[in-house]
């Protein structure tokens, strides 16, 4: 199975970045546990501050993995044209986030990308991820 | 380890009640399923359609399980004396939820439950069950 | 036909509480009085404070009655797991209340439980039952 | 006994429009099976899209009929005149709709003619009209 | 001077309608009394519960009286078309109201007219009028 | 093809009322242009300020007409009773706007009937109407 | 007939500020006509940027004055404690605005002041004055 | 006198839950202490996670007690039925919090039984409960 | 011990304002009350209908009184700088209402004070006070 | 007459993408059938995911076209920024939307963008964009 | 250059009050230190907690100065007199805080005063003083 | 001391965009001014209309500089990303407008970006420029 984890805004700042929320793993960090973790399986990681680059990478992948994990980072809750690429691809994507979003600010509370997304995995830190990769799998039964 | 799987209002009605929404499965055999899945492991199941057993359920597992998995069903929207048992015990609970709650009606997208949950897993169907047990056993370092 | 008339929180206290907007038949008179008007029908009564109990009468009934006749008292506005329950029933039920709660306080103007029911029938006082079973009648086309 | 079955916009349709919501049966259906109903009594039956009509009409029956069945349409949602014109009058007004406008658009929950009205009845198809006679005679003791 | 007293939808029934809250004179009673007060001036009266009588009127009398006092009765709160009635005319409006609908119910707070009407005079009963048109009068110094 | 051109209140005083926002021509301006514009086809135009007509209109055009261009005035944003009317005809509507409501006020961003309608054209003066006849044409593959 | 006049912030700036809102007139000027106008009653005449003082010359003039005319200026919307005042006396007070408030800003079209007042007069400039003492006149029978 | 001390959902776990908000004593403590403080009073404890019992308790209490003190937990902001249950008994009810509920989180600000209660007391520690008799002793004149 | 009872606007009018909301007794009967039934501490009695008044006392107390009983009338509601004021000073503060302002009007349902204060008693009537004071002394330890 | 005909984010997936609301063709199909119609004009086409990029297009044409037909697919309901720069250009910007925007979900009712545009054409399909370019070519006298 | 620095409720608590939030300086430190830094102007310096008395000083001072820094504390969020009051002086005024208003609660992030102000400076303590003086300064070209 | 001066969308139009709000000068002038003002200082000047590029920059210069001034142009009001990448990096940033956003339109009223600054000016044109490397400067106490 091939799949690819897609990382929104700030997340490149992962291990730096208020750690009290988001732990002191970097990203390659995270990426190199995941394809320990999932050995016989193909894990593509992308990460970008560009929402427009996120949109592409969506759309281009439609015919070549079998499913999506994705962080959107801030783009979570404004990003109706995120949440349009979301429905116009046609594998699935699973919305992950490392802090609990639905504990924090008002402001993140509200998901415009969650409802275009099959499921929602959030406050598990960097193990948000490994889940994200795991209901993919149950979803496509593996 | 041992893990409770604990079930709100109307779970018992699963593979019966809007098989669009919820699947055909029973909850007993999603109960076989887990316990099947995580073999090594004690998996607990509970369900209620009893907010009040809901709270003395969390509360007397206080000193017993390693965590808790909470599916609180129509309660997850209104219950803030469920919210404040999950605050009130000292082991991780991790909400579950069959369908994606966050891309459905408008009075679901809000939990106050979610709030004093360690994480939440939305979307799945019954694998949600499973994601959650794992999502435990990922926070506990199994 | 066989009919359940189903009443939530307070209603026990009919007849005693707040008389100029109840009216003084206990809910016992009401029973007397319907199963007199209908009386080629078989009609039951339940009355609980308890939403799991209401819940769980409503699950129970599943195969057993024509249909449900359903006075949800202060849950009308707040139980989404009620309206679940609804929901998850496959007989009709009908929504039924003796004040005109559209008349009232803006907290009693919502309700979570109609939009699972087949109607809504409101503000005819003890009459609002006579018109609940009536009305399920006329859908069942007796 | 003198009963007025009033309709508002657009009721001069049924039987044509969005046939899913309203079914098959025209108005003068509904008052031919009306009037067979309730045939011991006096059954008067307008319709008019117009919002000053229906004020009028309801103003001109003050004295000559003993109650009045009123579907507003769309009027119910929005005009603070028709509901004064509800209250302006001496004898009981109830509410019906054939659809269940509590189950139906944001827009269509809030009635600011119902809170003028004795009752609603709504959700029974054109059995609405029937039971709304039928809850006048109750309300009047026939 | 030649002013004109519009009334809206309702108007009609005063002395008749809720006289706790509109007293017991009548339209015509007002219109009498006005005439006397005001002698020396030309004062016509209109009522209507037609909201497009009450725009066309408003229209036809764009280039024959120096002002009108107009009293929208339920109209106030919602006719966008009404106010636009009133922009589009070149004389000044202003709005009168018997009651003091901003100590009413909250629908009744929000008014779409006023902001197109020159100046608001609310709570005085019968006397609103002939503070009306005294209003005009020294709007149009006399 | 037989088009209607249908307008609602206040658009009688074209070409004298608020000039700066809805120029200095006159709806019988308008119909001469359009009607020179589409001359192979042909055009009926209505205006009314009564929203009952303007309902009664769209009822009685439902076997004549090919389709309509309807500006509902300051309707637009209030009129349950038109937005189901439109819902209840066969053939499309197409909702114009001389000014763009839009970017005015904000109790004019909201338009019921919008919803009802198969498309919108706003903000662009007197050609709003040709565009709206244009669409129809164009949804109609003419 | 005894009537104290009361101003409250900012309206000693009268004549100076935003003279396209308010007039080139003084608060003296205006004084003194309103005292030409109704020469044969005694009218009193405040004005403070206090609202204790405000508050304070109504609960001491409640046995020597027939009724007051009161401009809140700035504090009509806010002040809890002015409205409780205006309960708090036993002669009628009539809330006068020179601008209309319900046609500015957002935040002055609530009034907390107005409910509390037997009557609003808002619109006329300095008028508006001569029209509340006029209407306290009328509501006192003279 | 005979007092009833009524507990809600969460509330036996006092002593256990968030010390940093509720103290360190326990619910026993606070019965023992209070019935010391007012030894020469009959005073009843209660407490359960349980809507529908606190809803029975207080109707079976009904002609047996001079008063209640009564902390509804989380049921404070959103049982109607509770607050129906306290408005359909005699005797006065008093509502009391540990915790000074209005300077927590918002879903804490609104609460549905104060409304029904003849006072509230909140945010002084198990002082409340104390406070709570003393009032209800008030009240009553002892 | 050394308590301030701090009164804000139209606490002056006590026993003559609105007597079915506030009672027959006045400030001083209070006061006299108070004194006698907690003879051995000190008790200073304030009342002001002033803002800044009340601001500057709790500044100036500040090093003096060991705690205050707040009641700020209409200010309760809004003043951001009266709560300020609450936060500034190091003594506690509870705030006392005689009527019930959570039973009451809309706006006296949201507090700014409340979330400064230590805690809140509202609508023992005048016993809100003693139960203020004696709140004060549990606090305090005595 | 040159005219540029620009694509926000997704609208390279046209054809492809939720056909049941877009349809089959893509955006060359339509960029294509938009050349032959308007044959005697100039018409550039852009698509880009990238706000930024809409942006500087929107700037960099800013003296080279005659005017803009703009779609700017999800950016519509949010971006401020886009808005923006539609105001900071000089020649007219028409906003098309292929599905009717204001009959879809709530979030997409809300366009930021609509303000800064001379004029909105939405729910046509393909014929969007046709008529767009029409009525930039009638708002500038072809 | 002739400069006023006007300090609202609670401002002379500066140093004693809330530390962690406003610093441990003085409001005379603070008067102290812009007097030194600004040598060659004349700074005049007010602090009142009287909303009246900052409205009359901004009054007064209309010929004598060339603006005013304003830190209206707590008013800021409420006060429409003093935003008046603003807007009613033809001096230029700044509004300064300092701590960081947007970011604390929620009821601060609504300013009423600064709209009538010419600019906001917020969040850099006691230099939001001097910050103040110096964009007054830049304003008027020194 | 080295400071950045960081600028979003559409401020590359400066000098050339809405004249009335914006001023005359371009960016690259206000860049030459202030590179004079503070000639002993490094100032770094950017402008993008690209959020992903503002981001990247921002965590770029994470090491490189003492502090930014930002200018957020219309991301101000909508971007989670940009207020996270703010609150990311390690040196204080300092929020700058050159119109008075505050006294704008109401969807400019709300800065999600400001929370996560240390401080706000907003509105003294290219003045706000030089006011910010000024507050960094007593922020980093030069």
């Amino acid at each position: 199975m091939k799949i690819a984890v897609i990382n929104g805004p700030n997340l490149n700042m992962l291990g730096d970045r208020e750690q009290d929320i988001y732990g002191n793993k970097s990203l390659e960090d995270i990426a190199g546990e995941l394809k320990e973790t999932f050995g016989t399986h193909e894990i593509i990681f992308h990460q970008t501050n560009d929402e427009a680059k996120l949109i592409s990478i969506l759309h281009d992948l439609n015919t070549t993995v079998d499913g999506v994990v994705l962080n959107p980072g801030g783009l979570t809750h404004r990003s109706v044209a995120l949440a349009d690429a979301v429905k116009a691809v046609s594998y699935p994507v699973v919305e992950v986030h490392m802090s609990h979003v639905l504990a924090r600010e008002n402001y993140r509370k509200r998901s415009l990308v969650s409802g275009a997304c099959r499921g929602t995995i959030s406050g598990f830190g960097l193990n948000s991820y490994a889940l994200g990769v795991e209901s993919l799998m149950l979803l496509l039964n593996r």
